[in-house]
């Protein structure tokens, strides 16, 4: 497919260009060549988001506290048991066709069982439909079928209702009204790579210092890090207990300490490896007497995405916070995009929103953020917000939008489509009289996590998610081609949004406030509301001012204290132009976080605390995560605002450059797209281009008009100049930076 | 629970009797005395329905067809994998309590966790609460706690979302709008039987005839049966193959046995038990020359449900229908009521609907009547009729309803009103213009076996069910004391009603007619609406006696040849006081079966077929059922109509008692509630009842005034007599049948 549209768009392809447009259109055949005459791709399959759901399920439930399993606290879901899978082939020649299967099955040619479960058939010449129809309580009922041209991909068709009754001569129903969806798969493309044994890989990594005292071992492993104790030739008889910590202060402090493992020891000399993977940088080891071991190493357990885009600039600092945020974000994605790696590992609908906006300008890998998608969705009915958060069902849906943005992939959305319906019926089955989302009982209204925070009444910020949702909704409703829907969610949107200015604007404070409480809207201001209106567009220019003064840059107002928010309120103000004050910001406040000696971002960073002050969270002394996924924000911030790339068509099929130095020297750097990436270099008079895909507009703040070494640029007033770039040349720009 | 009733309805005895009252209390007071000062009954508990889905699934994926695996076609349904349990106890002291669970789990006493996953825990004296959460993927996650006071049993709460999330300072959540369900429970009362593992007890059971050819042996067992297949002393190397036949032609007829199991011999010489039960009578093993065995015998698999109910009477040929009626009955009962025990092996709502029935006349065992209600059911989201036929969905609120008023379990039906709920807005989501259920793409409108039924438009036979059923929901909302849904309900259910007679009440054919097709009804008349409308009472007695005639008896509508609807028709009939006619059909069609040899009843009996074209159906040779549970109706008709014996309140609070000979010269038998036995004996001048339960109504037809040891007769009129009886008395009452 994803070739096809690369023909497809071949075509299109300037006709000036004549020679290389043959050559390419050369390789294009021959590709398409490929994918029909050659032995096709197979891989394991199965019913769409219940593999996601599974996985998920295993993942979340690793979380301890001190030794005692911790699960979720929301209703988490099960894969359907018994599944039907079908696609018709047309061969040229009869083929054989193996099969391997997780679950008991049978098969069916046309609609004609073979004896038992066949591992082989024959599937003659000419036009057939196979069945393979799965039960698999256990695990997830999937698939893995090859042949020279028969072979299992998302191509099949899945149901977990097939409706194939037949009527007392024999006659099969007509089974015209089931529901068939496309296959979902990953990556086990071989038979062997069953889906329900997946692994995260893991090397092993050597600890940096070690020191031991009487019956101790301390061992730092000189950064944060995720992965499976190794204790070496460990003997003996008796306790030995693994004490973690994120710092050497928790690893140290038996009591407190959040993660522990307690073995007894009762063998002769071998490796041991502890069960379940911890996050950690130090590791306090304290054994009986009779028990020994040489040496401690540990197994780095990772998710294997590579990077494909890429930040340096003229700034050392910021070139480490960036690197520290890239290490972060990596620690952070397991099979799925977790919050944290220490206390948590759960899928958080608000802290996955961030990391799939990372990922689009670092790794860009579609799978993790679909499985999350998926996994975070689960299945019908819906009986709580997702996570049990009402922003948090909200975030999901700016989620998928954003995915379909960044990806291009309209499959996945237009499968999706139906439990985003029913997730945006459940949330307008809870709106008050007056059509807001408040707190109902049952609903966690988080926001954020700030000491006092009202959550009373119906707060503003929820209903500025609520209306993008309902946007979303809009605008994906089109998309499958649903007008009714996209007109309802348009109407919705727009009565939620013009509420939102009519209640909660405040011509004198010049601020969005807080929250409507018993009929009034309160006076009381905070930054939430006040900084997402502003990346979403939702302000006049002269409200954005305001609240710029009035909200963003006014101490007066709560600060803010995670780097959660710290992530929305950099990308208000470089929203609003102000990269200068957001480098300041990243480098007093990421910056502040590597000068206490962080190897990772942290859940919450405080400047006004010291020491091991810095660790506590939730009433324990080392409740914080020191690496959470929402501290790597800059990854985000520096692609979309310092290279200044984002795409305003999906999949990149257009899409702006507008890079800003942000008071730096020069900056250079990689933003990926599904076609490979757009790169870019910046100095304060050079600006070097390329891009392999779409068609881009570069907007450019210059002194004077800049000169390109292809293209022209227009002048659009206010020492701002654009110029169109077209995908597969290199562009050198000359200018000068305000 | 029981045992508190019982006690409350001694309070209110006949105060006369103070001697025997004073003895009974006394042991009432002990009994209840034992409950709390005795060690608690200890049981394995979970989310209520989802062992039962969980077993369903196993129970229903046994089904093969010619050594191919033959799941269902509608969506199966999976448990929740996490699961909080909790309970608060107030103990006078501090005792130790065992726990055992089926998956990962923590233990939280007072909201705070015990380290790892304790296998004892010690509560303290005083009030405490103790939650134990539980993940578990593969099976059902399910506890087993047992202290002196602190067990585990239906009184515990759980759910699949606590939604205890904390705040930044640590502190939970208000909880308070989490849905806490009582525990689902069965039978499993020790600690090593775990719920995963439950099989069916087997019985060893030997051949009756065996007959040996060249490579071939023909085993008969007497009679139909099911269970494992044995042959003892199986040795040698080669194929054996065992076909199995409900019928000898079957058995031999090898190319169109519905069932066999092929084995691959190479062992030394050892007994084989083949791993998957089978219903047969007839075995016909065929062995390679290299392969041999010393003898073939079988582990019948039952259900173990004890006879409570019986029936004897002066006819031997009725005395064995009733014989063969239990014994079918006993095989269709495995896990859950099933259909039939060759082909199909799943639960049906409509067959399961007519298994009830005869369970509260022979084994009111109430755990089957659940299971198999919760297993139908399954869980939301509604995605298609149960077992994706209309009718099945509308027999499954008769079933709940009627289970109410055998058994007086009120908690169930309060426990499933949501489920209740949630089904019957799938089925209002799906009527047409008109209000009526007229059969969707996807919905199959199954009403019988019969051919050329018409299905077209909306049925009659439908909307009576429709209207039914919504009565049942007006009825169960009135009894959870939702009062506005009630009205709701009864309004629907009126209008139904009210339709079924504008439209379908043909007064030139005295009869309701089969279908309402464009907007027209139909002239044509079947007897499915017309017999249900009598026992439904929905009928005048002229339109009653009108329909007797004009359908009922009149050889011009089509006959019926499922002995499934001929157990409705013979209701109607028996509810028209036409027990002579029913006596007569009843030994002419099961007693039509017997004659051919039938060891259990039918799933289709048409006394003009003859020799094997008995055995085919769906187009098969060998596609009928010869052992169905809806063959085994005679149970359920000779216990209500004859005996008489009805529940007119919950539980046999109430009750009526009238005695039909049918023509017989006597019956005897007994008819079980919740208290024990009704037990009767009926001649054509005497008359004996005891009774252990609530307050009855005997309801006599004789020629003179009867006359009883205790209490007297009233005269109705038109020769009819009544009589209230009281529990514990014996009856004996001289009159004179008409």
């Amino acid at each position: 497919m994803n070739r096809l549209l690369f023909y497809a768009s071949l075509m299109s392809f300037n006709t000036k260009r004549r020679i290389r447009f043959f050559f390419l259109s050369l390789i294009a055949f021959f590709m398409l060549w490929g994918t029909t005459a050659f032995a096709q791709k197979a891989t394991w399959i199965w019913y769409p988001g219940d593999y996601e759901i599974w996985l998920s399920n295993q993942m979340q439930n690793r979380r301890t506290e001190r030794g005692t399993f911790f699960p979720v606290f929301w209703k988490i879901d099960n894969h359907y048991p018994l599944i039907d899978f079908h696609k018709v082939f047309d061969l040229s020649a009869p083929e054989e066709v193996d099969i391997f299967v997780e679950g008991q099955y049978n098969v069916k040619l046309d609609g004609k069982a073979f004896e038992g479960s066949p591992k082989t058939i024959t599937v003659p010449a000419g036009k057939h439909k196979i069945n393979i129809k799965v039960f698999n309580q256990q695990q997830v009922p999937a698939i893995f079928v090859k042949g020279a041209h028969v072979v299992s991909d998302s191509s099949w068709l899945v149901t977990y209702e097939d409706k194939e009754w037949i009527d007392e001569t024999g006659k099969t129903s007509d089974v015209s009204t089931t529901k068939w969806m496309n296959a979902g798969f990953w990556h086990f493309d071989r038979p062997d790579q069953r889906p329900a044994d997946f692994k995260l890989p893991t090397k092993p990594v050597e600890a940096v210092e070690s020191k031991q005292t009487a019956n101790s071992r301390l061992v730092d492993f000189g950064k944060e890090t995720f992965g499976y104790m190794k204790l070496h030739q460990l003997k003996g008889k008796g306790k030995l207990a693994i004490y973690y910590g994120e710092s050497r202060e928790e690893a140290l402090d038996t009591a407190y300490t959040e993660t522990f493992d307690k073995i007894v020891v009762d063998q002769p000399s071998g490796d041991y490896v502890v069960s379940l993977s911890k996050a950690f940088r130090f590791v306090n080891i304290i054994a009986d007497a009779g028990v020994s071991y040489e040496k401690v190493s540990m197994l780095y357990e990772y998710a294997d995405l590579q990077d494909k885009g890429s930040f340096r600039c003229s700034d050392e600092e910021l070139n480490k916070i960036y690197e520290v945020a890239k290490y972060t974000f990596h620690l952070s994605t397991k099979e799925f995009f977790i919050d944290g790696i220490k206390r948590d590992r759960w899928i958080w609908s608000g802290d996955a929103y961030q990391s799939y906006l990372m990922n689009y300008y670092l790794t860009n890998d579609n799978g993790t953020v679909k499985r999350t998608t998926l996994a975070l969705r689960g299945k019908d009915p819906v009986t709580s917000h997702i996570n049990t958060i009402m922003d948090y069902t909200l975030y999901w849906f700016l989620g998928v939008y954003d995915y379909y943005l960044y990806s291009g992939d309209a499959d996945f959305v237009r499968n999706n489509y139906d439990r985003m319906k029913s997730l945006m019926s459940y949330v307008l089955g809870r709106r008050n009289k007056d059509g807001l989302l408040e707190g109902l009982p049952g609903d966690w209204v988080f926001i954020d996590w700030a000491e006092g925070l009202s959550k009373q009444g119906a707060v503003s910020f929820e209903q500025l998610l609520f209306a993008r949702s309902l946007e979303t909704m809009a605008l994906v409703a089109q998309l499958v081609n649903e007008k009714q829907d996209a007109l309802v969610y348009k109407e919705l949107a727009a009565d939620v949004k013009k509420k939102l200015f009519d209640i909660y604007w405040n011509d004198q404070k010049k601020a969005i406030v807080h929250s409507y409480v018993n009929g009034q809207p309160t006076d009381h201001v905070t930054r939430y509301a006040n900084m997402f209106a502003i990346f979403f567009d939702y302000l006049t220019d002269e409200q954005k001012a305001g609240i710029k003064d009035a909200v963003l840059l006014n101490n007066d107002v709560p600060p803010i204290t995670t780097p959660y928010m710290r992530f929305y309120e950099m990308e208000a103000m470089c929203a609003l132009g102000e990269q200068d004050y957001v480098t300041r910001e990243m480098k007093a406040y990421w910056g502040g976080m590597l000068k206490l000696g962080a190897t990772s971002f942290w859940e919450e960073y405080n400047p006004k605390k010291s020491g091991a002050e810095h660790y506590a969270m939730y009433g324990r002394k080392y409740g914080k995560s020191l690496c959470h996924a929402w501290g790597a924000s800059p990854l985000y911030l520096l692609g979309k605002y310092y290279l200044g790339v984002k795409p305003t068509g999906a999949g990149y099929s257009s899409y702006i450059v507008a890079p800003a130095l942000g008071g730096l020297k020069w900056i250079e750097g990689k933003v990926p797209t599904p076609a490979g990436n757009i790169e870019l270099y910046c100095s304060t008079n050079n600006l070097k281009i390329s891009s392999p895909v779409g068609r881009g507009k570069l907007v450019l703040k210059s002194k004077k008009m800049p000169s390109s070494n292809d293209g022209s640029f227009v002048h659009k007033g206010n020492n701002v100049y654009e110029m169109e770039l077209e995908k597969g040349k290199n562009y050198d720009i000359k200018y000068q930076a305000l």
